[in-house]
């Protein structure tokens, strides 16, 4: 069997030990190596002891030898991606990065929303945004990925379907997202993700000022007419998992039926799309842990609203990760994901 | 010290039980009687076994003789409300309805909405829709209240104490709110309530069909045109508190100095609505077990959020049965419910 | 009515919360004086937007002049307490210390267990331990009471009321005590109390090494023949609330009728002691925001069980020093604490 | 590659969806029959939406024809056990049965305990009770395996790895174990499982009198003298996982060095036991969707305690079912349950 060498830059965070886990399973890429400089010099089972399945690794330091063939997934901050990952790429390595660093194509926007100057603009022209869905050939021959936002990936891939239909649409588009703090950075120590204040508790934050927010703006409308995003995500006391409710009102009434028929159209191939009858039946249990992405829809009058679920960690992360390595290495899409 | 006597009809549910609690700490009120067809003939200690302050007394049966002098909170099943309160009201008792029965004056959209016939209709000439912030004069001299909803105030209030603003909405106004599964009939045996379902968990329910939406949109617009409300309630995994995040969207860009001057000016007086500086310090831990609804909000282009927070079972039933007990009995109007 | 004016030291931490509220409620006692070192400054209604019944004070620094007629609660840290308590005392005022500085007799247990030097032992004759089961009489006539730890409470009373029998009592007494974050330090900002380490776990902490095992074992054996005790806390995905599974082995086998006496004749007239038929009846939700302490036990062979409840920060603490204050200052035992 | 095919008859519960999911990743194993009289006629993946890895399944009745080829394992009530089990193994397919029905050798202590009349004892010299720690060269050979309880392996193992310590031990055990409801029947529509009265809250059940009880103290003493065991299981506001509290008094003071050697030589081999060096390391989290057992010690004068965690439903259920298949039919023993 072939095997692809992968090494992952920033191991020891959420992301790194859900695409660690997942590439255990995988029967043709092999974990090679893994960064870490809060616990680098530690075997990955001392790290991760609540992981069956591990590769037998020790976590190096960032700036550790990597091996020659080793292809490079980037779970590191802005600040760190911006320097590592053109520097990867020059030295003829494939590079996934998972930060937020190469997503936006207006620099202005990025820099409004990341608050740091982006010193490597010009990679924007040669990087793919990682939505297979949306970008499938492109990704297949890309040798440099920015793999989506998790709350982006939830507005983004509801709106897109819609294809045509979202020439009619009124107004910006409302996007209500509640997130687990796995999504909301809860690995993090500051108090406000102490038990005492998550717990039976419940807030928005950074509403309408979220950096997934132009984001959305930028690959929901793909292949349409641009329209604003106003988006408010909230803090979930739950571990992790997304829902998302999306308002979009219409210049006109919207047909049920015209709306059922683009999205059962636009996903009857996808692999990774879930569409229900009900949005009610949609709930982040059924998605914690998987690969998929739920979509369920109701509408009333001019107005459609869209419900979608995913796991943070999976489809909003590591799980897309995996099948942007897939498809960039050649292997079946799912491998890993799904059963085939 | 004057003492008036209240009996509760259906004093066994969350509602009845918290009315309990507020009303053992109350110097004027006096609980002399209380019923529950599931656990007649027990002692309230048995039965609220988590309470200190109880009355000492056991519950009877609904149909059991009530004190000559007693008036009445009902806080029963529309059904049930819909006999009893016609009947308490001439014997010469004045009664607050806890229950929807008697708060849509459109007898269709309320068929509709509660899914039977209403046989009582001419008492919609009589009842006053018991939101003091918005009737408190009515109250004041009523016999015959009905308390709101619970998600109906979270959303009522905010866009009501907007006043002249709402002239000038564009389009549906969209509620997206969140509540802990005692506002969402949590007590009950149902298995979609059962700890592995709700825990870990997230959800919307009743999209676009929940019967607080004609509540919110007879009573939010009052003084006002009308307009439609979208209203989409989902599940926490949090046992009380509601959170709702409102989308307002108007004709022109929102100037923020207008609407905090708009909020100011209407809630400088009111005792129990708080306004923050910011929506993102809202949350449900801070008006659990309290009688409080806050208030915050943003704005972006056209569009105003909205965030309100309140405890479904005080300010939302309960607590605002007691304010309204206050105004209807000439106390002082937040006895028993924040320090004066 | 007579009033009895209270400054509370440290009133910022979650006992110092819990006994604010609680005084707010009560007749006879006026909250005159707030200090924290941490929101000095700043309003109480600020520091405490969750609770609806305040008095209208701003929180001062601990070294701020204190009302010359006031009398103390020490809610602050072991070290503060060593200081000020005989500070205050020697003031002539009465004081309450809700730290564990003034509870141990054997000056070499308490070094061992609390890790510094006890530099005011001369002061351990003129405390009184302010447990009410055990030592009410004294306590009435106390200048200065040691409140009792939250566990050691939910062990010591079960274990005391047993009488003599306790002189039979063989080998070690296990005591499995399982505590929500409030009663382990979960308001402190350590990474082990942020929500991704606490919800879905559980785990033991300082097994057979906590600090409130001496003081079991000094005070739930008075009166009868010393006896060792092995006391293991667990922390519990629970914000407050204690149960404690107390395992004894006799010399001969037990008899539950013998047991069921002496526990309904030592606890028949204590207000706060509430038996349960069945050990399985006793659970924390029962107790919490209640100053209840709940028991029950079962026998096998040789072995009584016997299993325990209380809120920590209740009959655990702040509910237990307003009876304590209650008995110092004249007032029914349970004013405030339970209806009368 | 060999296959060896399964029919897994109540896979409709946790237990057997558990083992579906762990199946669909095994390379030996081939899932050919699911059974269920509830959801029967479903597709697999409408009934486990939460799963990504399913074989392509519909489930059948439990009285279905079986692929003739097709060993059993049997997740069923146990008077559905007791009927079936002997029914499979006659027409000469190897059978695991995961209920009670099979583990005690006792048969006054099975009808006590399981509180049914056992009418084919006669199979309880056939069966081998699936402890691979402790059974392993039976368990390879057997047609018939018994999985043990989830409570019964987290207290039997650590106290059986005692080895000739055990001889020393004076008294009952005393086993404090705590569960997630997934352990504890949560899946059943009780009310006492609803989300309002298990979350925030913590109970005993079944004190002394769990059916796991005999189970522990048929096998925790095999090969030294029998012991009395002491149980008491508690009901954790946690989905998955058990942790159990063991304390062992022995005659004379316990020599730490010697326990530790006992452990150490007893597991060095076990590829699912892991030791900790203090006890307070273990945690559910750990071993939550996990198949090991962690365990660990501390003493105190005469007194041992033993911490050990698990997940109910990997170690303690499915999991341990497929190490005892992965044994029968000579696959390596951890294959598909941790990285070899």
């Amino acid at each position: 069997m072939t095997q692809t060498k992968i090494a992952i830059i920033g191991a020891g965070g959420l992301t790194g030990k859900e695409l660690t886990s997942l590439l255990a399973h995988h029967p043709h890429f092999q974990l090679v190596h893994i960064t870490s400089n809060q616990v680098d010099g530690k075997h990955i089972r001392e790290v991760f002891p609540d992981i069956s399945h591990l590769p037998n690794l020790v976590f190096q330091k960032h700036d550790a030898p990597i091996p020659k063939d080793a292809h490079i997934v980037l779970a590191t901050p802005n600040e760190v991606s911006l320097e590592k990952a053109p520097e990867y790429l020059s030295e003829g390595r494939k590079v996934i990065d998972l930060s937020g660093t190469f997503r936006l194509h207006d620099q202005t926007k990025f820099e409004t929303a990341y608050k740091f100057k982006h010193t490597k603009f010009e990679w924007m022209d040669k990087v793919v945004f990682g939505l297979p869905e949306l970008f499938r050939e492109k990704i297949k021959n890309a040798n440099f990925v920015s793999n989506p936002g998790c709350y982006a990936t939830s507005a983004i891939l509801p709106i897109a379907i819609l294809g045509n239909l979202r020439n009619d649409i009124e107004g910006a588009v409302i996007v209500d997202a509640k997130s687990g703090v796995s999504g909301a950075g809860g690995r993090t120590e500051e108090i406000k993700f102490a038990y005492t204040h998550v717990y039976e508790n419940f807030r928005a934050y950074k509403i309408l000022s979220h950096q997934h927010e132009p984001e959305m703006e930028e690959y929901a409308f793909v292949g349409s007419k641009p329209k604003e995003i106003h988006f408010t995500p909230h803090l979930l006391p739950v571990y992790r998992g997304i829902l998302a409710t999306i308002y979009i009102r219409f210049a006109k009434p919207v047909d049920p039926k015209l709306v059922e028929e683009k999205l059962q159209s636009a996903t009857k191939n996808e692999p990774l799309i879930r569409l229900y009858n009900t949005p009610e039946e949609i709930e982040i249990k059924k998605v914690q842990n998987t690969n998929y992405l739920d979509i369920g829809f109701t509408t009333k009058g001019n107005t459609l609203v869209l419900v979608s679920a995913l796991d943070n960690l999976r489809k909003g992360a590591a799980g897309q990760a995996l099948q942007n390595l897939n498809l960039m290495f050649g292997y079946p899409e799912t491998l890993g994901l799904v059963s085939l």
